[in-house]
């Protein structure tokens, strides 16, 4: 058992409510959250916060781990030349050890911004599967598929396989996007849906273009074709919802979708911003998603919610619109909840120990008017003193505890990226 | 004399470039940029980069270092509420003491940063002042002339007062804004300007209402206004320059005046996106602040530097626009010389010694296929090793060294808070 005592623990199950209670975990779930006891069990470890809070973590419900690979690589292009003429060419050349060794960097990065469980859309699962067992890292993964795989049976398996395997991987249907995918595969997913009763999460509606394409191609938005092919018949969601009419929104609404928004990535590629205050207002399930390294550059949830917040108050002239509470939902409990982690949701008992300690002690969380926005206004990696995923701390004082040296999983990574340039 | 060496170094004398050489300093000033020499002087110390770093520091070139006090008090509120319920009221009750605590807050969060100059305009400024010399810290003073102030003769006293006094501290002659100060105050402040040839800076069309305002009471936006006047024929500028007409970027560009672009603080107010790609294109001059944390909330320049070119992407729908290294040179270069501090606009021999080492062992600066990229889109205050100005060394390995230990500094200046809450 591990015991967070002297510090402070916010709480999101009456409202974001931050108390001077301890946090005990036992295992890979916490056992105690309340206040100081004479009679404690013999903890293997016990650590002074000093002031500082445990807090639930963060929930990266979009993204793909292994284009740490393309960072910085092309930035600055337009959308289409920097996705076919460098994207799409190197992606081929990928290989299941390169994968695993990018997989390692992302996971590295997640455990500075807090982030303990990935939602991940990619290629070659195993490897990337191994990487987050490796580590410790808590991941889910999405199906991705499109016309371009060689056999759509391979969904079902990896299905099957990555929700029977480590508890710390599970695996949810998807497609890639309705643009690179033909109804006779999405009929073969709305098919898998319904077999196993199952949610279904693809790239939803994040730029024009592809809404246009999708009303050329079939008359409909993404949304409205989606659900009319009965994939939305059991939950799910879309990534990035940046263009979303009033019916797609009330879809979204009344079929308790997620949508996942994905500020940077969509600034930086001027995809457009999400309506996050309108899809809110009308109900709609919400998470943050950090999308990949190629186009966001960072995997850095501090910045995605400053980004939800900051851009929904320009977006609606309103400086009150979007409060830091929101996000900071959005971020933890949402991001859970919308990956089928509902027990890494929040610090209560029972819950897997999914946490982290932010230090309150930098310059940038002084004063303590209000810790909760100054998290979400003024927070940065900086501030993550540690992070506990399913009872093991993973990152603590800027150390990694993922079995491997920080420099020898880059020297690895590079000679294999060197290999494929 | 300091020696760096076995890592990298990025000067801007031929673009942004990076080579692998030495850098020497030699008290204030750097003494030695150029290959390892086997002929070396005794150093006071030698600093191995392990492949990380030296590059030339940010300029923070709008802020207001005390409101600190402020952070995290009133946010998520409507614009005029949160100025004239919550932030005015609290600012008529700032004591000297307080302004000096909350200023070395600011000042740590400066050097976390990154960030080695700000350029402040607040009140009580030798409070504010003394903050700054006994933290080792350079800041450029604003005048901040308006008509609440008692004796609009207090700005040439400061004047001169703040440019002979220490080297770290120097004066530059403004008003608040166009929109709380009458003619003849602004007319005092021309006398000002040309008695002294001097440039001049304001805040300058931050918000559509201030346009709007200033046409009401002047029949002119306010850079046609002020240059009517005269405060801009010896330079300067304006801070957040967000509704810009064709003549006021004209006008900017023909003068060499300076735009000061304060996205955070802009997206969280709901002011709007300055139009930096035009003004660039027009030939304006650029820089980079932060604005206060009352507004913003954080005082990181990795947070600007992003908000920059992205916005720039999403404005113009142009993911190509506002390439990483344009908002390297605003932050750095384009910072230093708007605000007089042209000798600490580079790593050169005979420049003085602001600089900062980025550590590029951290995972979101892997892998290293564009370093300047990476700083930009990926870069956080987690990257920043050692911060040095003038020579110093006031931040290196998460400590700082400006005189006095954070827990002290957060105690006294929250003590005095409270007495003013």
């Amino acid at each position: 058992m591990i015991r967070f005592y002297n510090g402070r623990v916010m709480t999101f199950s009456d409202g974001v409510k931050i108390s001077g209670d301890e946090v005990w975990t036992d295992g890979e779930r916490i056992a105690y959250v309340g206040p100081e006891k004479p009679d404690r069990p013999a903890f293997e470890r016990e650590i002074d916060l000093r002031g500082d809070l445990v807090m639930p973590s963060f929930k990266n419900a979009h993204t793909h781990s292994a284009m740490t690979f393309l960072r910085s690589y092309a930035d600055d292009l337009p959308l289409n030349d920097w996705l076919c003429q460098q994207v799409f060419p190197m992606e081929a050349k990928l290989t299941p050890e390169l994968i695993y060794e990018m997989t390692r960097i992302a996971i590295m990065e997640y455990l500075t911004s807090g982030i303990t469980a990935s939602f991940d859309m990619y290629m070659k699962n195993d490897a990337y599967a191994a990487a987050n067992i490796d580590s410790g890292f808590r991941t889910v993964i999405c199906g991705a598929l499109n016309d371009f795989d060689a056999d759509p049976e391979d969904i079902e398996r990896e299905y099957l396989k990555f929700n029977s395997g480590s508890p710390l991987v599970s695996y949810i249907l998807g497609i890639h996007a309705e643009y690179t995918t033909g109804l006779d595969r999405m009929k073969f997913m709305s098919e898998l849906v319904h077999k196993y009763r199952a949610p279904f999460f693809t790239h939803n509606s994040e730029t024009k273009a592809e809404v246009e394409g999708c009303a050329a191609r079939h008359g409909a938005t993404p949304t409205v074709l989606l659900d009319s092919l009965g994939l939305y018949d059991f939950g799910g969601g879309g990534f990035h919802c940046v263009w979303m009419s009033d019916e797609d929104v009330d879809i979204f609404a009344r079929k308790g979708l997620w949508a996942v928004t994905n500020p940077a990535s969509n600034l930086k590629l001027a995809s457009g911003i999400a309506p996050v205050c309108r899809l809110a207002d009308a109900g709609v399930n919400l998470a943050i998603g950090t999308d990949g390294s190629a186009s966001n550059n960072a995997l850095d949830m501090f910045r995605e919610m400053y980004l939800v917040v900051a851009l929904q108050k320009y977006l609606t002239g309103d400086a009150a619109a979007c409060p830091a509470d929101m996000a900071l939902k959005m971020a933890c409990q949402g991001g859970a909840r919308a990956i089928g982690l509902g027990n890494c949701d929040d610090i209560a008992p029972g819950k897997k120990a999914d946490l982290i300690v932010i230090d309150l002690m930098r310059p940038n969380m002084r004063p303590l008017h209000n810790i909760a926005k100054n998290i979400v206004y003024a927070g940065s990696k900086e501030n993550v003193r540690l992070t506990m995923i399913n009872g093991r701390v993973l990152y603590e004082n800027g150390e990694f505890f993922i079995g491997g040296e920080p420099g020898k999983i880059y020297e690895k990574a590079e000679k294999l990226l060197k290999e494929i340039m």
